[in-house]
């Protein structure tokens, strides 16, 4: 596959937005865009054309693509590899689309007992991790987004991980609930956030957390600006509660978008964690460069 | 106030519904009707005019109007009454909004430390159990819906109480959420609904739970058509654990719709509990009756 030597194309599309990297042939990024284009919006049968656009920003490069286009709603369907997994596990079941030039990087699931779950696109930014300095190979990492994810690698594996729906319920609540209105301001990690974490971390019943909010906004006992930092702080905290529990690892690398990693960073301090943020970009960069040097 | 003795109306005003009913002079229902008009659907200034409906059906009685309708988007604001409130309090503090005519049940509120609470037409069932055969004056009672409230009854007055957003989180995962597609079906108390209880009521994070309903089902773990019943009882099941907390007894009166009250009362058995079922639209003549007889 020498056609990869000179540099391919890195493409980490989501539900919502995709973003692509343009990696020359040492693996360091050359060319990037953004847009809104994620699977939801691209109608049925439209992907060539959707990829076609990469295409003509890039040039007509090899590519790997990540995320939710390997989805039952994306472009191709890529069957999730089974935990434990390593990147070898992945390599091998990438989904050539092209034979030799396009491949879809497969999603990875868990069935154990009763527990069931699913990731697609944070699995190449964890492995990512192994480019980072002092990185051991073990690890619970905290990927923050509408599904966060908390995993542990083992030995450079991913062995287990677990997925919290704390991102998209903010935004239900902030778009959709009663307590919408009060959460349309800014969020940042003072202390009604801190106090969020607090009550959530401490295993409060939500539904019930979630109504005193608006209660104490209407009785004077917070202030209606404080609202969305405290009921972020709050989910962030139930999370952390679940995801906590995965190890009693006290450092947690938290991968992701700086604004999130950033939070949870700070609740992670909070409740008495070491949190170390990485830049999600970077890492999904990293893993699709370890893919393709397994390729080549 | 004479005018009161040959029977009344009482209104039963919500935020998307309400519901009124003709009283005879001795306390019985003659009349009734539901409409679709909740506070939310009567423009500013509309309310004279929502009421002229309700007049028109049933004749120029006198009317107590109890729920949304005292609210600040109703159609005057009757301020909460502090608890511990009891029938007398409420009676005292009716906004008349025509002279010994037409008045608002005002609402409770709780006010202690951090915590803070509301409530608008649930504290008039609740004063109606009083009429209920074999009711001491001590109770709890669990009001489920929208935002379902945990209430404490001492010596006949609501004592404490403690509102989850149940009811309104169901609607916004099955309306807005990525579990939407999945939670379109019936809800019925059977094994899915029990599990999803037991789930809920062991205190799980609810934010990993309620993915994890979506990876079950497209990993083969559960059937989508069980999906609606096992969210439900996830959210009740974190229901029954802040409002079991409210009190160490056992007995608990479920007051409410027959179709809600009838899988809370399943809930409860599953957990230990031994629930009550007491309709609510019984129990809200009983109160307004009550009320009328303190005036008269």
């Amino acid at each position: 596959m020498d056609n990869w030597s000179d540099g391919f194309v890195a493409v980490d599309w989501g539900t919502t937005n995709r973003r692509a990297y343009l990696l020359d042939g040492a693996g360091a990024v050359v060319g990037e865009m953004e847009d809104e284009l994620g699977i939801t919006s691209v109608p049925a049968g439209g992907f060539e054309l959707a990829v076609a656009a990469i295409k003509e920003r890039f040039g007509d490069k090899p590519m790997l693509l990540a995320g939710m286009i390997g989805s039952n709603r994306g472009w191709r369907e890529a069957p999730y590899v089974p935990c434990p997994a390593g990147l070898g596990d992945v390599v091998e079941r990438l989904l050539w689309v092209e034979h030799d030039r396009v491949a879809i990087v497969p999603g990875l699931s868990i069935v154990s007992g009763n527990r069931a779950d699913v990731m697609r696109g944070e699995e190449v930014q964890v492995f990512g991790l192994s480019r980072l300095d002092g990185f051991g190979g073990d690890a619970t990492v905290c990927h923050p987004g509408t599904h966060t994810k908390w995993v542990q690698v083992q030995a450079g594996r991913i062995a287990d991980f677990q997925t919290a729906m704390t991102g998209e319920l903010f935004s239900l609540l902030r778009d959709h609930s009663i307590l919408g209105p009060m959460l349309q301001g800014h969020v940042d990690p003072g202390e009604p956030f801190l106090a969020g974490v607090e009550a959530g971390y401490s295993g409060q019943a939500l539904t019930a957390e979630l109504f005193a909010i608006r209660a104490r906004v209407l009785l004077s006992r917070m202030k209606q600006c404080d609202a969305p930092s405290y009921t972020s702080g709050l989910l962030i905290g139930c999370d952390l509660r679940a995801g906590g529990s995965l190890s009693d690892q006290k450092e947690i690398i938290v991968l992701g978008r700086p604004s999130l990693t950033r939070l949870y960073a700070a609740a992670l301090s909070r409740c008495g964690y070491r949190p170390r943020e990485v830049d999600g970009a970077e890492a999904f960069v990293a893993g699709m460069q370890l893919i393709k040097e397994c390729l080549t």
